[in-house]
């Protein structure tokens, strides 16, 4: 085999006059009056090779059969091109190989599709031929940042002193949230692995061992029903840390941010990033995740219409709802259709209505303008500050109801009038988020991140009075709209983290059976500890620009759990299930 | 809480009359004449505090009742310690640090095992109380140099442009080998993922996509009976390579091994690293994975005795066996009964006897002395260079018995007689190995290595006539008898995949069910490709100088794969295996 002397991305014109060999793939062929062009390409690049039939009659009848994705070995000499036939958009487009050998390593069938960027493939299509939609120059590089984001982040972890340790894939079945992958053992009949949700009863032994900073980027595994971009295993930085409370835990991440922005972006993040209260994000941006790229803030109305006499805000808060709005920009310029429409938008969010004003030369009109007092009017042009055109939207009911409905249609209308400015990078941290949240489904709290979470210290004896109020030492890290990690303070004493279950409704007999081991490494001096994870596989995408994770990810899962490339999951042999002491029902 | 200013290892005499904050474990305590004392832990040391209760009364009282492994946090000063009371075995030894606050942050029971390296533990309470095992210090170490480990070989392949790349956990099920663990599917009903023995199949197909060069440490799964010191998830490093042959991969792998024993401990290994073939290997040292930290190579007698009369050799050499012997150094002096156990040794290993003669004053005697020639006699003395006291043991039979049973011999004789120097490190590469070994138990040949492997290039047409002849393009890297590593050049056409398939009677319906999509993805231009994969947990395990592999493991299972500590696998309730359409037989 002709052994390359150079990559397909490395030749420029310093190098002319020299004899080199490039190994890759024939991305393009043509036939040029009797010469033949080659782009040979490689992962690292592109170069033209020329087939000259006066300088070797037969290598140029070679080159005559070759056809896309050949591979090849090509030995010849570099020479510049003829000036008007530069191609700037590559580094080497100065120069071309003219051929003296050439060796096809190996044949290829014509592609179900070409290997380009500038191509819509088909997704199912994509995924069966998964090894050459990786050929296209896109995903290659995504995957190439993503290894330059594995090698950022633990330059960044290792030089502040945290041990990288691997924890069990095969471990104890702790269903408690999603739902577990299980894994039949052979060996003890009836029973089972379970895959990691995530590592997290692992980090915190690993604190109680003392290692006092662990970090792992780690397969975590969901058995849930997906939903869009969603797959059943996906990657997380996990880390956990002892001896610290919330903000150290911030702290470690806000660097680790700063870091990884600038080894792949070169941008500076400015640190320390800002903290929002879960209530403000609710009630300003209608979720826990905002998206600050663009500003639209919800405003709460309550006050302004104490003494209305517009009876569906009236009626809303005599029983204690609330009343809040938002202002879009040019919004009294949408067409009528486009209003309605958004009313039915705001229904299938689930709120009864929406109430609407233009805003137009000062004064409100059309909707429900002529219901509201002239005092009302002053108050909300004050507590907005109204631009010309601008369309006031409001609704009212219930809490939840409220601020998410509006919280959503300001995601819609900032996506579709463009108000977003793609280009910023967000970063927010949201903090004091209540500890449980009622589950209609199983009428019980449940944690609202994950039962090992501390309670705030002064908010302990809250927890069997008033859970609801109880605030958690938990934060989560949104940047852009998404949630790209979370962490709290963990419970770090057995009488802790039974109250801890108790306020979950786990009897003690479940809370010994599933976490016995956890609660009993407890008992043996655990340090106070804490930490975070971060979702991988999104933040590389957010940092690659992509849509979605599947676009950083090698071999991706469609939503159903299926892989089209080699049709897993698949039947197994009887003799595997006997073995298992399974039968299939 | 008092959060610490440093860590338990960090202060010395240059700290002295600052004022500090420590936190940490209680890992000795003494009451000392009125002065209480104890040695406060963290990971990266032990610092001396002392309560002196005129200095304050109350923090005394609160330190009288501190217990081995309660943790806490300590304020005061740092003082240097009377001259005579210096500790030169830890690098805080010179100071102590007079306490002036006490924060208790957590208590602890009294441990089933003091925490110290001194203190054998019974092997089922250590790994029930995992995390107190955790926090001996030699555990820590290893755990520690692992994690460097991890980033030596990090740093050493993203230099040298492989690109990380993960492959996915759950996958298609293809057993040819050892046995999948299996992970039924909820949404496709008697379909079941597999966990990957290893990423084969992925990283061809990502050398298909033209990544050129991929690696990852990865988790690798088998549901084999499992040997002494196995686990049925490990880890491995795994690479592969473009455009490359043989050496090439021998290369990398040879830097990558002086980066780590660079890194690590400071050494520089020598490379290359010497090559031997499979052959030489085993005629010279009983197997594969030879161990060169001593001398004691098997020498092939049969031209020696091509002319014997001693029938029993004779009788061997007339049904085409083989007779070979080694030299024990100063076996002569073993007493009787230790020769005849050697025998019977060598009879369980397999063999129908042991000849043997002592090597005295330049004469034979004992054991079959008598029935050899003079003649064969002087032979023998130059093919070995024996020295007095030599004992000369010989097996004869059938090839593979009579070497791997002095193979065997040579190990135990080389361990019972201190011949090793196990400061040594001796790396080999073994290569030339057959393609293919017959299986009786499946009555067909099956892959040495796997499937994929490539046959000498020059050998293929061997493969239907004498499948057995037939050498692979395979190499195993081994360290003082330990294989460490192995690799492949693989199969890249499609035509070549299937007269492998075929010399393992693997049906063209079996193969196309298995690996139709890797045996596809090679129709599409896949490249010449190679490489390699090393066992981290027994690479750790050699760095860290230990005996098991359960020694550089955060969280192993027993020999059977059951977790002590959470005692995992466990049961699972009746509604989760509805859901995965199962029934336990």
């Amino acid at each position: 085999m002709l052994k390359r002397t150079h990559t397909c991305g490395e030749l420029s014109e310093i190098d002319t006059e020299q004899t080199v060999v490039l190994n890759g793939w024939v991305n393009k062929w043509r036939d040029h009056g009797g010469l033949i062009f080659i782009d040979l390409r490689d992962r690292f690049g592109v170069t033209q090779i020329v087939f000259d039939p006066s300088v070797n009659k037969e290598i140029y009848l070679t080159a005559k059969k070759l056809r896309s994705e050949f591979v090849v070995a090509v030995k010849g000499k570099v020479e510049m091109r003829p000036d008007d036939s530069f191609n700037p958009s590559i580094s080497t487009g100065k120069i071309e190989i003219l051929a003296r050998e050439i060796e096809v390593l190996n044949e290829s069938k014509t592609p179900p599709f070409e290997i380009s960027d500038n191509i819509d493939i088909n997704e199912e299509l994509g995924l069966t031929y998964r090894y050459l939609s990786l050929r296209r120059q896109k995903l290659q590089q995504n995957l190439i940042l993503r290894s330059r984001l594995y090698q950022s982040v633990r330059e960044y972890l290792t030089k502040n002193s945290f041990v990288e340790i691997e924890t069990p894939v095969l471990m104890k079945s702790t269903p408690e949230g999603a739902r577990d992958f299980l894994v039949p053992s052979r060996n003890y009949k009836g029973k089972f692995y379970a895959l990691p949700q995530s590592p997290q009863t692992y980090k915190q032994l690993l604190m109680v061992a003392g290692f006092d900073r662990y970090f792992q980027i780690v397969k975590c595994f969901r058995d849930e029903d997906l939903r869009r971009d969603r797959q059943p295993e996906f990657t997380q930085i996990d880390m956990e840390m002892s001896f610290v409370d919330e903000n150290d835990v911030m702290t470690i991440a806000d660097g680790l941010i700063r870091k990884i922005f600038k080894d792949i972006h070169g941008i500076d993040i400015s640190t320390p990033i800002k903290k929002m209260s879960f209530q403000q994000a609710f009630e300003t941006y209608g979720n826990d995740k905002p998206d600050l790229r663009f500003d639209m803030q919800i405003r709460k109305l309550n006050n302004l219409f104490k003494q209305t006499d517009f009876q569906v805000f009236k009626d809303v808060l005599s029983q204690n709802g609330h009343i809040a709005g938002l202002a879009i920009p040019d919004g009294s310029e949408l067409p009528r259709n486009r209003i309605d429409r958004l009313v039915e938008e705001a229904k299938n969010y689930g709120a009864n209505g929406l109430a609407y004003m233009k805003y137009q030369k000062n004064e409100f009109s059309a909707g429900i303008s002529k219901f509201i007092s002239d005092v009302e009017k002053k108050n909300i042009r004050e507590a907005f500050p109204l631009k010309e055109n601008d369309l006031l939207i409001m609704v009212a009911g219930k809490y939840e109801m409220v601020y998410s409905v509006l919280g959503q249609l300001r995601l819609d209308l900032g996506q579709e009038l463009k108000l977003s400015d793609n280009s910023q990078i967000r970063f927010i941290w949201i903090v004091d988020f209540p500890l449980l949240e009622f589950s209609d489904e199983e009428n019980r709290y449940v944690a609202r991140h994950h039962p090992f979470t501390s309670p705030k210290p002064d908010q302990i004896d809250l927890l069997s009075e008033k859970p609801q109020e109880v605030l958690a030492r938990a934060y989560d890290l949104v940047l852009n709209g998404n949630e790209i990690a979370g962490g709290s303070i963990r419970i770090n004493t057995r009488k802790m983290q039974r109250k801890m279950f108790e306020a979950l409704k786990i009897s003690k007999e479940e809370a010994e059976n599933k976490f016995g081991f956890l609660m009993k490494a407890l008992d043996f001096g655990a340090p106070p500890h804490g930490g975070i994870a971060f979702g991988l596989d999104r933040l590389a995408m957010i940092l690659a620009g992509g849509d979605s994770i599947r676009d950083v990810i090698a071999f991706p899962k469609t939503s159903s759990g299926l892989s089209l490339m080699d049709q897993a999951p698949s039947e197994v042999d009887n003799v595997q299930l006997r073995e298992l002491h399974l039968k299939i029902l």
